[in-house]
């Protein structure tokens, strides 16, 4: 009987053992490499990385919290979203001043202007938590990094669509947001373009549209009242594209403009599609989101240019990563809405 | 007899059992990480990626290379160096033609010339084969992205450091590499901005220094004789500013002149402490390297920018990755030297 009872157990055990090598037979296999190489850029579940924006609820940040949430996936680590609600520097100031009494893994916050944040990112560095910026950077701050558009030459760019499509003449207006790094840069390449490479362009007009639909609406209705034969405009923002096509559309349609928006929102592609838009452009969202959150990973495992730190002035990690443009037209639109 | 046998097969089988298990406890932990997230970024070592230089002999080129297999042991793929002897244009093509033969993961390559390679890259790429530039970029070919220095940028400060140096007046010279973009555009960028900053000085002369020390020495002696009362040279190169420094100790002390070098190979080092050199521009070398390499990663595995490729002109990756340059003076050019 007992002899019986230890072929039993003998016999399970040996079950259990091959079941076991069947089972661990794969990561067997990665352990040998782990030993002989690497196991790859892999993170801990439990650390956070946070993005912090401003009007969180714009459509604008998805496709960019996308792109950071996809690379959290794929190493491996927890990405949180957060924001302040309105476009309000101080609201931006208490939720970063929240996240970093937590110590997150890593930061990337969007500046809604480019110095009111300074004091409260460098606090963030200088407590040992990276931080990166992108679409709109703090060029004044500790922050290593900015990942976003060249936006200088997205307002060149623009600046080239429009004189393509008024024919190297007329009156534009740019309907922007003051204060805010990239709308500024946008503006800057837009105007000095359009006064080197088309001297047949006036710029008449440079209107705050408060970053808000109706803001914009509003600013584009009042620059038509004062200059009835402007012939386009060029918006810096989602909001702006979109508010400008809305009130040529309550204005009538002997209000043809030209209009060069900016961004893949749903209400500016509808408008690229219905030709109140003539072109918009996209950024590279996705990516800003994606190597934002490669960086500060980079950054909190000490993965950088070597003996940075000793080298007064340095680059630990790349200071600039151009996200790039791409122009959208009627004949591309269908690609940019979200699947 | 049989009864203590199997006691002792019992026994063995229950330790290798434990044994099994302790070892294993790690990977298992891992193991239930993998089902619910992810595994990281972690290539197959058998997977190879192909760093190309010219002139491969060049110092420069060390600190980048390390950077590429930096990045190649942290994602477990093998590195590859290869590279033109010579700076010649058709010998790197036919470096280039070799390894695309061999169907590489993914190269990194600095281009001899802006326009050479561009039909072998576009080969590469019609093969499926991701292709990166770094420091010398090739914008016409189908490469998706360029990771290196803002040259005119760096361009721009060197001339604030010569005109710093000079005290805002007097004659300036540059060596350059005629026909590399990137040369050019350092050209370029301290060109404009001394006419832009610095009215009172002026630009005598543009010299070929061939990329090479003895090239550059005679370039500079060549200055001199024609114009003796230059102030001082930027060099855009590694050899160039080390050819001047070696032009200036033969010509004897009298001969003392401002010279803004570029890079940190050992020769100019030398120079910035005994102040031949007065000053030199480090790039972001190690990031090149790195970041190329974990460009290519992502493309190769289609962790890109989604549906970039229904997008006409979409970026999968970011189009530009700046590198950054750092100012090297007597004061911290200790730092500089290999360690």
């Amino acid at each position: 009987m007992k002899k019986s009872v230890l072929f039993i157990v003998y016999g399970l055990v040996t079950c259990m053992f091959m079941l076991f090598f069947w089972y661990f037979g794969i990561p067997e296999d990665k352990q040998y490499k782990w030993d002989q190489n690497s196991n790859g850029l892999v993170g801990d579940i439990e650390d956070r990385y946070v993005m912090v924006t401003f009007q969180s609820g714009l459509d604008y940040w998805r496709s960019i919290m996308k792109g950071f949430e996809d690379a959290a996936r794929t190493l491996n680590v927890t990405p949180e979203f957060r924001g302040a609600t309105q476009y309000d520097a101080n609201e931006q100031i208490t939720v970063l001043e929240q996240i970093i009494a937590k110590k997150p893994a890593g930061i990337a916050i969007t500046a809604i202007n480019p110095e009111a944040l300074n004091v409260t990112i460098d606090k963030a560095i200088n407590a040992g938590i990276p931080v990166v910026l992108f679409d709109s950077g703090a060029p004044g701050s500790k922050a290593y990094s900015f990942l976003g558009t060249d936006n200088y030459s997205a307002g060149a760019q623009a600046a080239r669509q429009f004189g393509r499509l008024a024919n190297g003449r007329g009156k534009a207006a740019i309907i922007t947001q003051p204060n805010q790094l990239n709308h500024e840069q946008r503006t800057k390449g837009f105007a000095e373009t359009i006064a080197a490479e088309f001297p047949n362009i006036r710029i008449v007009k440079i209107a705050d549209g408060k970053g808000s639909v109706q803001g914009s609406m509003q600013a584009a209705k009042a620059i038509i009242e004062q200059y009835p034969d402007v012939d386009g405009f060029f918006a810096t923002q989602a909001n702006g594209g979109y508010g400008i096509g809305l009130a040529l559309k309550e204005m009538g349609k002997e209000q043809r403009k030209i209009v060069i928006g900016f961004d893949t929102d749903k209400g500016t592609l509808d408008m690229v599609k219905d030709g109140t838009i003539n072109v918009t452009l996209a950024q590279g969202t996705w990516n800003m989101g994606y190597w934002s959150l490669m960086e500060l990973f980079h950054q909190h495992h000490g993965i950088v240019q070597p003996d940075s730190e000793d080298m007064n002035g340095a680059h630990p990690l790349p200071p600039f990563i151009d996200t790039g443009i791409t122009i959208v037209t009627r004949a591309n639109v269908e690609n940019y809405y979200a699947k």
